[in-house]
């Protein structure tokens, strides 16, 4: 059935149009497939078969991305239905797309294609990977799966602000359950040590919970040692709050002035408003939503700094490979490390701050808060609180941490849901001298991560904020320090782009994450710099 | 492949959202198949079949039309490749759905089945167009066709431009030839009189081009008079043209208050800006567009009420039928006899004005331009000129007749591409006293449908006007003209809207066009009522 596209008398109304605009590319693109020299063609046969399929699902990822988008952006009430419809015909038909017997065939032939370069061999590992992550888990499991999250993701949205623990752990239970036989059937799949590196392994390929376990065990009592040193020197602060309002026109000129500056390529992309800022849609046509608060833009801006890396990551994907796995992000921890680059390493620094502070002025006007002492104030201020997503950047990774434990150990059947509310307000109390107890609203009912199952999620955000602070030591060792915030107090911005662009955004998955580091850094992945990054901005 | 959804860091930042939440839905329905009682059962699952795979074919329309409207509304430049890889993917994979050879025999099962309803056989009937109407071509000639109208299409937005007619016609000969191939096979398929015939049937089912033939050559003449006394009458009057700007969100107030007040449900629809206006989205979200300009208001409002019209019929089609063929709009001619009551029988009225005049006001101050008075003479000014899409009501019609006679021939090998100049141009300096030799630009270039290979479009827009009229004398009678008059002056639309939604939107395809419409108003298409509505507004 083709689009029915009724346009105005006093324009193009046609109802052809698209699908004979579209039938013609396909047409034209069906006949460029590639073919090697004779002798490969069966194996090479099997690895373009395997290719061409991932096309097919880049495509179709094409237009649930930008649907999705615009669910959040666009969408009226009463779209919902239809639009979750036609969602789940096209995932259905993407797990059929997946599930084809043939596909493991023939990746088994491809791995005995010596003839594949070395893109099309990484190119090979992503597509086996997430081949086995689709089909290895038995359908009835699938079902369930999405049969207990949903339910529970949709009644946390109203138990949550009822403090309803009770409600909410019977509806969380079937969903750790289900998420427990999931990770043993990864686990032994993919051979992990345990069964919550297994799910993890769906975020953050290749990295080890034995490794994170020890990582922020080292990071936490630093941090909180850090915390309680930048409170007390904070405590003697003075500082200003704006005073709004601030008009959402202006904020959004600022905003897109800002994205603009740090390299937001508007004729791949767009800035939108949405009521979960978000960066969405596709590497060819990247959306950006944020959200606006007239009595507030500090945050929000920063928050559009912080997009805009997620952003530029997904433009600078590379263009010849952005229809394979091997073109995609390398995965969730590296891509909050480019988000966490541009809003930590260059954002919320007294330089990138000199740099917008006219800016601010000439769209807000002269006011004492908008001084640059002030705002940096402003942009490092640190207060352990409840809520995650309102976090700074020093109680951040603790937060983190908290969850990190808890899932692990529930994944790992250590602890049970009814530990979780206690074992919660005992490392809120120890971590963050902030008392949850009874309050699960603010607690441990607070992120929507859990309700979805998608348990091994959380470290990448403080993986990301770790590799951010490594490149940003590489480079002010590359640059020289000086010459790093002049670079950055001067917007020139150049040479960092020239070196993420090579480093990071055009290597897609060529490597894996830890290869990837260590060619672009020169060593793995190392915490200090992190913690040396806390230090010096925050004590 | 499922969309990765990188969402800001205090927010909901998950990859598998949307997996879960859709794939839940599918599970719920897919257990909702109806089956009616034993001895019926194979019949009925052939029917259920057939509706089962409309339900998904109307699922994947959902992500075609909403991501058409995107690419119009919001897509960058960067983002168009992909954006057209991926809508022919979904294109392809449609066109494959409908061509399993078992939909044929299902079909031929389900029309033995004596325990359909009446809306299920009207249903059938319509599968069985739809499936006919995609199946009875060779593959060869629609992969032709596509390749023609493509680079006919393309190359036509450069050519029309520098007047080249040896350029486009080189370009528009492949394409007749291929709609005159097309038109054979489907009049031996649809038993039609003509090939032109066939092809009308794919805009306008049921209706034949010797009847239109007969109707547009009775109006031709009549029209023609009609302007002459218009232009005489016209000539004697003063008008004044406001002088702008108007700024764009002044306007788009403006155009929201008047769209809420002839009843477009937002809860259910939005409107935007695009550079061709037109009603797309799915009747569940319909996505209305229009565009601005500070100069001028007065076209781009009536534009935005005509749209509103198409939007309302979309609105309020059936909605237990909307995934299946007899949920859809009746035809084109119908659909545009929604937007023409809207803005012909309705929105040009003096009446009309006189309602919204007060809100022109409100949005852009007192002026003498906004009198009652001159916005009547401003929306009914008649004046011959080249362009179809800015024509005035009563020189439109004679642009559709000139377009019909001249396609009908070529369609029916009558006459030949290289005769259309010569043609045209004795058509419009005889129905219109336009000169246009030579001129090609705003000749016989201007329309996008020849390029695009869309013959027995044309006369869809004056059935629609005819019908429009034929509605309202309908109205007038049913409330009285005076009560008819009181009700659009003073925005009393209850009543009119209840019986377009009882006699035509909710309808959907269960009734052919000529039994809707003697259904409706008690006789079949009278053009009648459409030369006395003329007269009456023009004399």
């Amino acid at each position: 059935m083709i689009a029915i596209i009724i346009a105005h008398k006093r324009s193009v109304k046609i109802l052809l149009l698209l699908l004979l605009q579209t039938l013609v590319f396909y047409t034209l693109q069906s006949s460029s497939t590639f073919f090697p020299k004779f002798s490969q063609i069966k194996m090479k046969v099997a690895y373009e078969s395997l290719a061409k399929t991932y096309t097919r699902l880049h495509n179709f990822n094409h237009l649930s991305s930008i649907t999705s988008w615009d669910s959040s952006v666009n969408m009226p009430t009463k779209g919902a239905e239809a639009r979750a419809n036609a969602l789940a015909e096209l995932q259905v038909l993407m797990h059929e797309i997946k599930s084809d017997p043939k596909i493991k065939d023939l990746i088994a032939e491809a791995e005995q294609d010596s003839s594949l370069t070395t893109e099309e061999k990484a190119n090979l590992r992503e597509i086996k990977l997430d081949w086995t992550l689709s089909n290895c888990l038995p359908k009835e499991l699938v079902e369930r799966q999405s049969l207990v999250t949903a339910k529970c993701e949709h009644e946390w949205r109203t138990q949550r602000a009822k403090h309803d623990w009770e409600g909410f752990s019977a509806n969380l239970k079937p969903v750790v359950q289900v998420s427990i036989e999931e990770a043993k059937i990864l686990q032994s799949v993919l051979g992990t040590e345990t069964p919550y590196d297994a799910l993890m392994a769906k975020y953050e390929p290749g990295q080890s919970s034995a490794r994170i376990r020890k990582l922020f065990g080292e990071l936490r009592p630093k941090i909180s040692a850090l915390i309680r040193e930048a409170r007390d020197k904070q405590a003697k602060e003075e500082f200003t709050r704006p005073i709004g309002p601030f008009s959402t026109q202006k904020q959004k000129e600022l905003g897109l002035e800002v994205m603009a500056l740090v390299g937001f390529d508007f004729e791949g992309g767009r800035l939108d408003v949405s009521k979960h800022p978000f960066c969405g849609g596709v590497p060819e046509d990247v959306r950006l939503t944020t959200r606006y608060n007239e009595e507030d833009f500090i945050q929000s801006l920063m928050g559009v700094i912080h997009e805009t890396g997620h952003a530029r990551y997904e433009q600078n994907l590379p263009r010849e490979w952005l229809s394979q796995p091997v073109g995609k992000a390398r995965s969730m921890g590296i891509h909050e490390s480019q988000s966490l680059f541009f809003e930590m390493q260059m954002g919320r620094s007294a330089e990138f701050l000199r740099l917008i502070q006219p800016l601010i002025v000439k769209h807000f006007g002269e006011d004492p808060a908008f001084e640059l002492d002030n705002l940096v104030k402003l942009y490092t201020r640190v207060k352990p609180d409840f809520i995650r997503v309102d976090a700074d950047e020093l109680t951040y990774p603790l937060h983190v941490i908290l969850r990190f434990e808890i899932e692990e150990a529930l994944m790992n059947e250590k602890m049970t849901v009814d530990d979780i509310p206690r074992v919660w307000a005992e490392k809120m109390k120890e971590y963050l001298d902030v008392d949850t107890t009874n309050n699960f609203k603010d607690g441990c009912m607070q992120d929507i991560h859990w309700p979805l199952g998608a348990f091994g999620y959380f470290p990448t955000y403080t993986l990301g904020a770790m590799y951010a602070a490594q490149y940003a030591h590489f480079l002010k060792q590359k640059f020289g320090p000086a010459e790093f915030k002049r670079r950055i107090e001067t917007g020139d911005f150049a040479d960092v782009f020239t070196w993420l662009r090579e480093n990071i955004w055009s290597k897609g998955r060529l490597l894996q994450t830890e290869d990837l580091v260590t060619q672009a850094t020169g060593e793995p992945l190392n915490p200090d710099y992190y913690l040396e990054h806390l230090r010096s901005r925050y004590l």
